[in-house]
């Protein structure tokens, strides 16, 4: 039986090229995502036309049980979980404080900070059984300094970054690994900058900065990155690492 | 008319100390509490005896529309908000994540960063028309370091730093100035750190640590530092600073 | 006999400036600084007029031994040293890796951390006899990330910042406040930013962004929150704080 | 020609067992030390045994020009130098303020600060010409944070962090990869923690910790993720990693 990964917020990007790079890996793969079915069943039609193993489902994890449900029933029915990708998040481009309703910044919540409580709450009591398992969460600039309009998504980064540092604190000396993963610039994501900027203005992004200029991030190498974390030898683990483009500017330089 | 001092969060610790410093530097301070209607007027009285002048409100911060309607009445009622501080938390104690309810959680998050959140997006407006305005927000060591057993504290004292750097990067060119103050370490205070450990392991700490030790921090100085930021001229604002005894460790050497 | 204030590096900026102000709330003010003894007299003579006393020594704070028998001499014949107020430090403009010198490398460590190890060195052995002192250490953007072009004075400033805190965890307990001052934005300092810029440069950055649009941090305003933080009770001491303009943004936005 | 691959401090922990690695994935590697030529040479016929290349050089880095000579032969004899793992550092234990001489402190920068600026002087304009480099500093907990002791090393690592950054902050851009590396617990290192503790001590640490605990960081493993790091494809670059044992608290946490 293969290990399981589970990849929750596996789109067009991170999450779903970092999911198909585990299934390469060895992995059995769970992708779920908010919607998109027919984008999820092709995902896993190219993984096992890879060799691979994969399964899908479409969940919005702001709902009450999903995730918990989610959780035990991999347990159950395919096996130990050694891995979740958490890559769930609410940027929803920049808003000023009075274009931020009391909904957007508690959907930022939600999905960035309560969701990865709630993952961990269902996923951790097992990997302790278990003494292994790796925590694997996207976070982004937001989550180390806030900025104009990025009310919502900040707090909801900051709160993640905290988390994670906590859930370390009790959870690493057991044998789980969380990882806090900065992803600090664009990437080159169709579902999440693709859907920000809509089609044209994204083709002209890549055309500007991506493609042969490898100035947006490439989902299928930062999944090179993922997965040498998740491979770590537990005397050498990472907490926190962060990734750019070589032709951005970090964070604390704009 | 005196100048408002609106402080939410209102024990006999930082928070009603706090509020009696701005009403002997000429504030009319409105004092904004859970619970205690008793303690609350006392403190009242006390502000009037020494010669200031307050008003006060018991007030569940959690509720709809508390917050925002407070904020409005006080507008209206008793003249412009010229300083808010912001000193609402939900520091519960070091929990295992499997003692760390779902409920407790989220109230970290409504005490420690929604509500803050609320209260910018009520008192924001006013302040931007009057070009000036200040907001004194208490944080904590877990703002700035998870550790074991402070999931739901630090998540939400996470997501408020981030909060106060978005609302500083849209409103302090408007004239709004968001302080961050990290208080990091134990605070002489009866209603929460007192609360938090019993009266009789309080005043063994007190007599082990604080009272001549100076090893608790006494929050008639910690409002000495509040009422500074505060006057800060507009060229020279401080956006985050730490606080702690001379004999503590900063949270970095802990 | 009035407690004596040393300040290292008191050109007319932040240095000068905070002397002055010391002087005032009744300090004994020496002022060191590299060059100009007829403007370092003239500083006196505005003290002395104000009511305030001050002496003043040319110092290349380089060269041997200068900073450490300053200090004795101070000790022997003034009275004890209560407050420094450390700041020099070697900013040279943006320079590449190539433009930058060995010797240029070098002068920005020995004035941005080796004096201040030298300083010390010098001044807490009677501080800590006397169980008490304060250095506050003026900093900068660079003491927190570095930047283009910023080789020597990132580096000089960083270590500048570790040593702060390798100082305040040796000799916090013993009564001695270290607080490391970030000054986050362009200072309104003719000895400084005027001499980087030139006269006319300067004038007209004073015009565009400082004088009644406040953008440049006014010396005078400074010296107020350096005062404030030599008052902190010792409970409530401030290790680290940053400051700026309400207009600039602050380093993590920028 | 096979990349070369130059490792500045190979001693018989991280540096000697990276640049193993490194000749295992196809490099040359230039082992340069300050002594034992005898460990050098055996190092050196290990990675040959391997089937690998290397060549080795005892070399007293702050001596004038050894440096910069070492990188022109290189480049003159051996090839581009594709990959620098700079490894030097002067941690020297606890020392009080008083126990710290000037020496002490100078040679902390030497080793830690300006051998790294002195570096890149010499390596970055060739890898600026070709369009690529990637320069891996080893780095540590004292570049974070300063603690009791730590004054020179802190000094040291702390204008060592801020000058990585003003180094990417250049070359980045130019296709030169820095990477600051966090090494955030004790190392099963021989050359350095065996030395410091003694063979006895070291021994006992590392049945205590070590060994089957993992508690303390294997080289080997180590090395490994430098190597994901000097892969890291250029759109996904990673400037600052923290590394520690699962078993051991993170920096922030004491």
């Amino acid at each position: 039986m293969k290990p399981v990964c589970l990849v929750m917020g596996a789109g067009a990007g991170i999450g779903g090229t970092v999911g198909r790079r585990f299934a390469q890996a060895g992995y059995h793969v769970v992708l779920c995502r908010r919607s998109d079915d027919e984008g999820l069943q092709r995902m896993i039609r190219e993984i096992e036309a890879d060799g691979g193993s994969a399964s899908g489902y479409l969940m919005n994890a702001t709902q009450d049980d999903v995730i918990e449900s989610r959780v035990a029933a991999i347990e159950a029915e395919l096996g130990p979980i050694e891995v979740v990708v958490y890559n769930l998040g609410a940027q929803i481009g920049d808003r000023s404080l009075a274009d931020t309703s009391y909904k957007a910044f508690e959907m930022g919540w939600r999905l960035g900070t309560f969701g990865l409580f709630r993952l961990a709450a269902a996923a951790c009591p097992s990997m302790v059984t278990r003494g292994k398992g790796t925590i694997l969460v996207t976070s982004s600039t937001a989550a180390v300094r806030g900025n104009g309009g990025q009310h919502s998504h900040a707090a909801a980064m900051g709160g993640r970054r905290m988390l994670c540092q906590s859930l370390n604190a009790e959870f690493g000396p057991k044998g789980i690994h969380v990882c806090h993963i900065i992803i600090d610039g664009a990437v080159d994501a169709p579902d999440t900058l693709g859907k920000l900027l809509g089609a044209e203005r994204f083709e002209a992004l890549r055309d500007a900065r991506g493609r042969a200029h490898d100035g947006l991030m490439l989902p299928v190498k930062i999944a090179e990155t993922y997965l040498h974390l998740a491979q770590q030898h537990r005397s050498t683990w990472t907490h926190e690492i962060d990734m750019r483009s070589f032709s951005d500017r970090p964070w604390w330089n704009h």
